[in-house]
């Protein structure tokens, strides 16, 4: 098992009562609710979540402590744990439930977020699964992520959480629907063994490459997917001093309100994109940089390129649009991804709670 | 003098001559110019931002090293200068101006912003007036912030520097449009000792103070005419643990687009309020904090308070809306102000550059 919360310093109830179990016991399940976060809602709030593993322990014959709990929803209202309690009591497990799972976690996600893997090691084969909900909650709108994934591969734990923080660096933590951290983010990696076969060794890096694609299928199905997001937008930058450098170039471009709004409407406006990564605290020397846009050179080693617009535009107008950015300054990269800011988003962000 | 320049690591061609200039000789004037920024044009921005103070000190009777030049506006695409040259062949010095200028150096700006100060000191009455422009560039869309100051006083260059970069952390450094740095901010303070008298000791304090509330109505303007603002957001923080605590918290709460959209729907969902100072990096504790939103309770030191929801939405369907949360953790408070989030910002900031 291996677990990342959110880092915001307000941390939501669930991760309050996972958290505890997790110190206590392996885990065997979890349950989930959306549409309400219990965050911000006291001890009582503590007491619900505990209510509800309880129930749902019972409901697949573990212990209170082997539940994970997760929410996401609103914030500050009471969670109406009895109902949650009352609905379980008429749960059946299923081997074939996953995709049911994947549904019933979607909140106001238009598609549910799967992805799978099977890996070729040595001593046999493992799979790898996983499901993710993003951006949007029926009631406003925390851009709450939970992702799940479960492996059959034997794997000592301590190896398994290296790869899990690896693999949430190059996808979890790089996407970005508005720059939000929620107060119930969670990936909860769970390892059962069964397959008998054990990830040690080489055997490890064709494990980790899997479980990297599989956290990036479902970190950019979640942009892909984002409140009010038409496109998806992919910023690769290079040439950077430091992977750090590359990181932080690539997530502020790809965070940028003012470069979501150009995406979103087909604005070849790519001295954003550079203005953007001159604030990331990355080192940028604009002399030395160039940016393509769609496919576009639109500004080469500090010189701007004569644009052909009506083509940038066209290519603008397609879902999926990438940027590269390439600093010449060294020779780290990072991709990061993230969605355009539109009229929906506000729209859906301005609704009421009350 | 003393001047401050964006933080951002991409500088535009007029900064780079401005620093040049002011490194070699004291200022004697500024020349600004707006629809276009001057950024990533290369050796030509630098020729070009040189030619216009060549002409612009010609204009004055000045020294091509005396001139400040500032620019904003679409960034990458050559500075006209020919015609900014051609234009400063014709311009009359005038005593009475600083309104014209003021109004001159708008942009998509929707009101000048000019704010003056009077201060008795010991010595006798100086004055303190200052202008800038804010959010919006006729081409898209930079939020460029120019403020030029200006004071009679006489100070000590060492003594003015300081007073202004604590003025402008407590104004210019907390405001938010939208969470994107400029290549092009700049901020100039001239003092030219004309009034004869002198700003020291016990002097400094009152000075200081009414810097500072030029600075902050300056700052306060640009935000509440922010592109696309319909409301201006004030977030006080208090009890936080330290300074920057406080800052981090205030900064980071009136820059949060979900904060921001809620308030623009008038939408009481305090929650996002947390959850922003909780990513902050700010010392949180939710069982700790408290917040009010426009007056009204709805957080009590962990604990939701019922809200009378139509009448807080009321309260934010108002032009003012002031947010307060009570940290519970230590002395220091910060405020910081933005505003909110709409779709209008999304459709001024999607427009064509092309």
């Amino acid at each position: 098992m291996a677990a990342l919360y959110t880092t915001n310093r307000v941390v939501a109830a669930p991760l309050v009562v996972t958290r505890r179990h997790l110190a206590a016991a392996q885990p065997r399940g979890i349950v989930a609710n959306s549409g309400n976060a219990n965050a911000c809602t006291g001890e009582q709030g503590e007491r619900d979540a505990e209510a509800v593993a309880a129930a749902a322990a019972k409901a697949i014959g573990a212990r209170q402590e082997e539940m994970v709990v997760a929410s996401t929803g609103v914030i500050g209202v009471p969670l109406p744990a009895e109902r949650i309690v009352r609905g379980l009591a008429t749960v059946r497990l299923s081997r074939d439930g996953a995709a049911d799972v994947a549904r019933a976690i979607m909140t106001t996600d238009t598609r549910e977020k799967t992805s799978s893997r099977e890996v070729a090691l040595s001593g046999g084969t493992v799979r790898i699964g996983g499901m993710a909900k993003g951006a949007g909650m029926i009631h406003p709108n925390l851009a709450t992520m939970l992702a799940f994934i479960s492996t059959d591969a034997s794997i000592d734990e301590s190896v398994l959480r290296g790869y899990v923080a690896e693999a949430a660096d190059a996808s979890f933590n790089a996407v970005s629907v508005d720059g939000d951290t929620s107060t119930n983010d969670m990936l909860i990696v769970l390892a059962n063994g069964a397959s008998g076969v054990r990830v040690a060794g080489p055997d490890g890096t064709e494990f980790l490459r899997a479980l990297t694609e599989v956290c990036v299928e479902l970190a950019v199905a979640i942009v892909a997917d984002g409140e009010g997001a038409t496109k998806l937008v992919q910023v690769r930058v290079s040439g950077a001093r430091s992977r750090d450098d590359a990181r932080s170039a690539a997530r502020t471009v790809v965070a940028s309100n003012l470069v979501k709004t150009a995406i979103h409407g087909a604005d070849p406006n790519w001295g954003r994109i550079l203005a953007a990564a001159g604030r990331s605290g990355a080192e940028v020397d604009d002399r030395l940089a160039s940016v393509r846009i769609a496919g576009h050179r639109a500004f080469e080693r500090g010189h701007p390129v004569p644009l052909d617009a009506p083509g940038v535009r066209r290519a603008l107008e397609q879902r999926f649009i990438e940027i590269e950015l390439e600093l010449g300054l060294g020779a780290e990269s990072a991709t990061a991804w993230g969605c355009d800011l539109s009229a929906e988003y506000v729209r859906i962000n301005a609704e009421y709670t009350t």
